[in-house]
């Protein structure tokens, strides 16, 4: 069988595996407290180029916006998503589950639009019943969506100024930042996306990581007590160590670079064939999510041998389907792939 | 300057304060443990129509959409309304703030539709990772809407039945409700509502109490320890008596249908002066809400004599107003307010 | 029946009820926007001699203590309390319902004891673990205590020294306040009590109105949208007025203080008498609340014709009960309850 | 440095990581989906003599205190502690967070007394007033307590008797249950827990595992979809399987007794060489920690060469300090020990 279907299937890449074992036997500090952890996030500060940036690392991606969104928002605060954003729809309510309202705006192939963000803003507060509504608190963004689509470095701009005219932060979920990051044609760097954003977080989970995010704040802006909040919900590792030693490991000789930059190749070459063979794309990104709607008949027969998502029923026929790369496949899966579309 | 911007605008209606005043100094039992609450407890159950039928007291609408709602849903679950509903909109995010995701269809004039709501669930159920999703656990709907629009017989019945379809609760918010049962062309009675609702409450505050909304368990279905709840939610009044009066004397010698019917006659004979008078009609209502859209001269010109709601901006020369009878508008208010138009 | 068992077995004190009545027809804005919330407002200031005091109304005691808690603390804070405290028992958990752990202290009838908050506040900072335990955020103290205790001006300076030290805010709960206020040997005032604290609530509910408690921020520290967050709680009147001419009511021609001489007059009456006739004391307050130990026989006895409260069982043979005086009690009942005794 | 503050201070034990590392590269399903979850989830049915009991992994004790009682209390419920508890104390208020109080009964070397806890039951149902109080609905052990002790069987058995009559589950917190399970003189086995609680979990973060703990649910009660109240809580893993693999591999070959027995080989050990030595013991513990009172001055020169925890103040010259050994604490490491003592 061969694994398209998503990029969390296998375990950690070889060189974090390494590095988990060759430090399992150190006594370390527990709680986050040990030296990979701060050395990990000396290496983040260095890459984001803002000098005093405040990393925490969590365990999952809906965990680490429960926790953000949470600790920034007033209780009478909602956070602004785009309508397919992954804290509107797939988290189970994690966000409502700390009483926060998720505020949505349409999605354009899983991005908000800066005019209707600005829009939305302007009409809450022209609104004189706004009083009796819940506040605008945060723009929550996902870079790549979960379309795999991505923001320029304007649209980001634009997205940063209208937060910073409403004096709201801008948050940005990298679940997939990685991959982002390393796309083509990208003009959006992590610095650029440390600078435009309040706090956002570069996943590990999905860039060959056991499991972690790294959570960034960038403007000395992380919520009080920090730690005390992520144990209220939960997500306080004893051994943190586990985290420290991954993400250290992914920031050390460019490896999440180099990760990145696997995984891309290898969707652009996807890319490419399927437009050779004349598959047709729902959805072209740029990144390692490929989106393509295939006769029923042609999906079944396809299943037998490769594993991909089931993204949606697109007519009585036809059904969109998601490929996606990752660290773990490799250029033979591809070849294979490849023989049997 | 006369009174049509909203129906709370006065105090009690005449017999309301009266009972308040004539039981005012009897010592009776706290907590809506007294015979007043009783006594309006089986006079509702009676016009009802539904013996066991469980009622309980609240102070106000939001009040009373965030117990019931947070007391039926389990944690997983989500509410299904109208992207109109006053729980999507206009409470402040009272029902995230208990953990809870509203769950918006399209609106129809204020209405869901049931189709939608079929579409919506089976859609639901379809889908691979419901898992890690909101569940839908319960539909509410405004009858009169926040539009004064009315839902038909068949219409409950078929929202009714898939709600029983998918096992879960059907809440009806009737904070206007006495406006929607006086309506002249419905056909909806209120045993029709508490034989189709799992769950529904008479508004007081709009009918002429002082303040008090009735919740109605109609199928033995009041969540365990609803009092303790009530309690928890900061809802429970120690001179309880304060509601059950006033809700004994509305349903004692018809105070609420004739409440009702005079506020529709006055609605109607508004309705008809202003498609006389030309006026563009928003929105017609068979209830005590009216919506015309009107040039922003002449509304400036009106609001100098008449208070009325603003409601949207329709245009760059036009805005959609809004005006209200209620049980404290005289047919001289609707006299000169003719006049003025 | 003679009623003692509370002070809220009958509605409104006739001067209340009477402005009820005189402004029922006026029109008047909603949400607590009208003149009479301005004016009583304005009249809460002047006796607080706070000029730039902020007051808000609610409903009742548990829906106060929830809103102010709520707003006030971070969600990874806790109130202190004594652990007879009204939130810490008697709430049905209306505080850890929005999220927070009251800390307990333990309770000298009723109070907290100033030494064993230091030590409570010093203790928790001195813990190396403290980032793993609840954050004490706010001093929640009754007065009356739970018991018709007060507090000396001496201890309510120490305890808001304190508080300022650690820089958590002070707050207390009124409930009861006006027979503090007016007990015979008290030598805390209104001013007092505005000065240090930094939120109070006076009650209405149990000082003669029908409902109603005036919250008061006195250091200009008024949550943020604060009208926004008593709306989320479900505690937003639509006719605000009728707290507004309650209280404007309560605070004209010194109402609130006649109420209280009126009510500890009786109450001390009420305990000479019980002395005379040799009860046996198991709390002697200063309030409008009296706790006797009583054979359980002679309880029976009387319950026949008088209603007090059941406090706790204190051994086989004998009872703790409670015989509360109000606006309410008149000469004549108390001259009958003593021929019952 | 000599490490004997905690049990959690390695990574994992070698056989674990090995299971890691030979099954890392293996494509398999997310979210706990996969084989290796299947396997281990048999595997502890099998140990616990439970066949159909429900196993869900978890990454860590807070977050399985935390989403068991949430997930089991209605909202207007509570859990009974000792005062000493992990939840009552050292959990930031996780619980409190999710709308339940913890309740809290005096601990007895960290364990609850069951006359004590029969006591509360009858008092709180007792209470006329209970309406307005929160509802004992669940008790929560901790089994080693906080303090490394023990319940007999027969407390256990008193205890859970006692949860059956007033209907509410026995919550068993394991978070170290493999040292309390191979204790020298315990009658406790896990069979006996899984008969006498409702659900318990088994701590695999504390034996030998990198994160997690198992949340065994013994009575066909789990709680209705709950993954997806996992989801909600931030609480599940896309790589379920890093829990999966590492519990089947403690439950494969006896590893988790080995490991249990190891640990307390040394426990007994140290104990006993503190008796030889004559040291104070504070409390002494028939599981992995010990409690010793020691001088200041003697602690201080110790603490240059071992880690130990600060556990208390005792008096002006002296500290309770503890040690703990864990499946890494190796002989050498006891033997360096002795001759720092």
């Amino acid at each position: 069988m061969l694994h398209f279907a998503n990029d969390y299937t296998q375990g950690a890449c070889q060189e974090i595996l390494d590095a988990i074992v060759k430090t399992n036997f150190e006594d370390l500090a527990g709680y986050g407290a040990d030296r990979y952890c701060e050395s990990a996030k000396a290496k983040i500060r260095k890459v984001c180029e803002v000098k005093n940036a405040d990393v925490h690392f969590l365990t999952g991606g809906t965990q680490a916006n429960a926790v953000v969104i949470n600790s920034m928002l007033e209780s009478y605060e909602g956070v602004i998503a785009a309508e397919t954003g992954h804290i509107a729809i797939h988290e189970a309510g994690a966000i409502e589950f700390t009483g926060h309202k998720v505020l949505t705006l349409p999605h354009h192939s899983g991005k908000i639009d800066v005019n209707e963000l600005k829009e939305y803003l302007h009409t809450f507060y022209a609104d004189e019943n706004h009083e009796h509504m819940v506040f605008p608190g945060m723009v929550y963004i996902s870079h790549p969506t979960e379309y795999g689509t991505l923001y320029s470095k304007k649209e980001l701009i634009e997205i940063s100024k209208t937060c910073k005219k409403y004096e709201i932060p801008l948050f940005l979920d990298g679940a997939r930042l990685v991959y982002g990051l390393m796309a083509k044609d990208t003009d959006v760097t992590l610095p650029d996306i440390a600078q435009l954003c309040d706090v956002f977080y570069f996943g590990g989970t999905k860039a060959g990581a056991l499991l972690g995010e790294a959570v960034v704040f960038t403007k000395n802006n992380t919520p009080k007590n920090f730690v005390t909040r992520i144990k209220q919900h939960g997500a306080l590792l004893a051994k943190g160590r586990l985290l420290g030693v991954q993400f250290d490991t992914l920031f050390s000789n460019d490896l999440y670079k180099r990760i990145g930059k696997h995984t891309i190749n290898l969707s652009e070459k996807l890319k490419n064939i399927l437009h050779e063979k004349n598959y047709r794309f729902y959805l072209e990104s740029p990144t390692n999510q490929q989106f393509i709607i295939i006769e029923n008949t042609k999906m079944e027969e396809l299943a037998k041998n490769v594993s991909f998502s089931f993204w949606e029923k697109y007519d009585e026929n036809h059904t969109v389907i998601r490929f996606v790369t990752s660290w773990a496949t490799t250029e033979k899966d591809l070849d294979e792939l490849i023989k049997l579309l």
